[in-house]
């Protein structure tokens, strides 16, 4: 049986062909410029594969509430011309299949769970710093919505001793995204986060906030791993500073095997890149079911 | 058909019987001591009451974990007679009817969501500001356990300027428990939350606070509504102040039909003061089930 999965980015979209195993068979990315031009393509990539059902895991925000008039749709997106834009409605008129749908950041997380480093667990927080800071949330084994979806890049952080940086969130500057996104870096740094590997300051600093951010969500959702993605993640020397400083807010606060394992608490994304789009072929399984 | 419902704390255990409807039919209160000298207590006013299951809603930590070898224990409590007590094994060996078992504050939250302030909703925080400040969280319709279970009154929080108060967590200095507690307020003025209900200084700070914590679950859990109860809470003038602060804070980056009516979005507990005990009726039901 073959799965359609759309990963839906600011940037881009990767169209994906995958089974029921999360093996993705043919892929292919279209860049997202406006919906007329994009939307069309994206429909004409999938109206020939025999697939039984679509994902999309989208940028957001979106609705995810069922019960509304406007589920399915992006919303108040700083992307005007994606601005409540029925992403569900088109594919689903266009292509008559069953559509699961869900953010970018659930979609990945939800690949880690069922293909990747947290195979199986119920409780799993999947955080990605790039472009911004977003967050998938699995509690109990159900991707968290409420009443719209995790926006945890917005948790505001204390400002290191002597730190007079005002953040680069428009909303909140000094929050999570404020203070750790690769934007955030760069208008700190004056640089962009690859070019400034030798410079241990900043990962000292930027692992002081990414930990901080950690420290809230862990006393909050109590999740059983932590996986960490996106651009900025890829400076690996990352890892082991923010499970140091992680342990040592907590302050032995907390005892649990978990935590007693950091190495395997606070991890990478383990399906090299393609967890996202993995995510979104179980999304299409899932709106089978 | 009639349950049994212990609420087991930390200067005392109430114990009761109820039905199906969460009426409660018979209560007695037993000072909590040491385990010896309490819990036969206990024991005997149950054991002529023909219950077919128990739900208990218990002070914390404890283990929740099922796969675990100490599950129903309370475990690294302060209260040293009680470390590492086997509390679900006591009454389960004692009374041999199934017993449902849950932190005190999740036990409260399942109170409101059956028969109280959020009846019916699936994404829910209850938070008590008393001695500590604890939170109990439904997501997604589950009690959230994760590795263990939240413990959310331990989130950092950015002190307000010129703030230098230390605050009163032991673990964590300034979180939300080390800034907002009733030991907390004591801390700060020099005298207890009821004696200083003329002075809004006292208020200003305190729904501050709070509200900085609100603030980081909305964005972590996006919950469909806020349960705030505790002795702190008895001040009923912080709901509107918190209401107001939230949604500064927030600052119009969330938007939902819930925020837009945050009169009921932000509410007392309301079963008076009777949560945890019918939650511990809902826990002995769900034991059955």
């Amino acid at each position: 049986m073959l799965y359609g999965a759309l990963e839906s980015g600011g940037t881009k979209m990767i169209c994906a062909v995958g089974d029921e195993n999360g093996t993705i068979i043919d892929k292919i990315t279209i860049p997202t410029t406006i919906p007329d031009e994009t939307m069309p393509k994206v429909v004409e990539y999938f109206s020939d594969k025999d697939i039984k059902a679509l994902g999309i895991a989208c940028f957001g925000p979106i609705d995810l509430d069922k019960t509304s008039d406007i589920y399915g749709y992006i919303v108040e997106t700083p992307k005007t011309a994606w601005r409540f834009y029925n992403i569900v409605g088109t594919i689903k008129d266009a292509l008559g299949i069953p559509v699961g749908f869900d953010t970018d950041v659930n979609g990945s997380l939800l690949g880690e769970v069922t293909w990747g480093s947290a195979k199986g667990l119920t409780d799993v927080v999947y955080l990605t710093f790039g472009t911004g800071v977003g967050a998938g949330i699995l509690s109990g084994g159900k991707l968290v919505h409420g009443m719209m979806h995790p926006e945890a890049g917005h948790i505001k952080l204390v400002p290191l001793p002597g730190d007079t940086f005002e953040g680069k969130c428009p909303f909140h500057g000094t929050c999570l995204e404020g203070m750790t996104s690769g934007p955030a870096i760069e208008a700190r740094w004056g640089a962009r986060g690859e070019e400034l590997v030798e410079r241990p300051e900043v990962w000292e600093m930027e692992s002081s906030y990414i930990s901080q951010g950690l420290v809230n969500m862990i006393c909050i959702l109590s999740p059983q791993k932590i996986i960490l993605g996106g651009g900025v993640m890829h400076q690996k020397s990352l890892f082991p500073m923010i499970r140091e400083k992680v342990l040592k807010e907590l302050n032995g606060y907390l005892k649990t095997k978990q935590l007693d394992d950091i190495d395997n608490y606070i991890v990478p994304a383990g399906l090299n890149d393609d967890q996202g789009i993995m995510g979104a072929i179980k999304l299409a399984i899932d709106s089978i079911e």
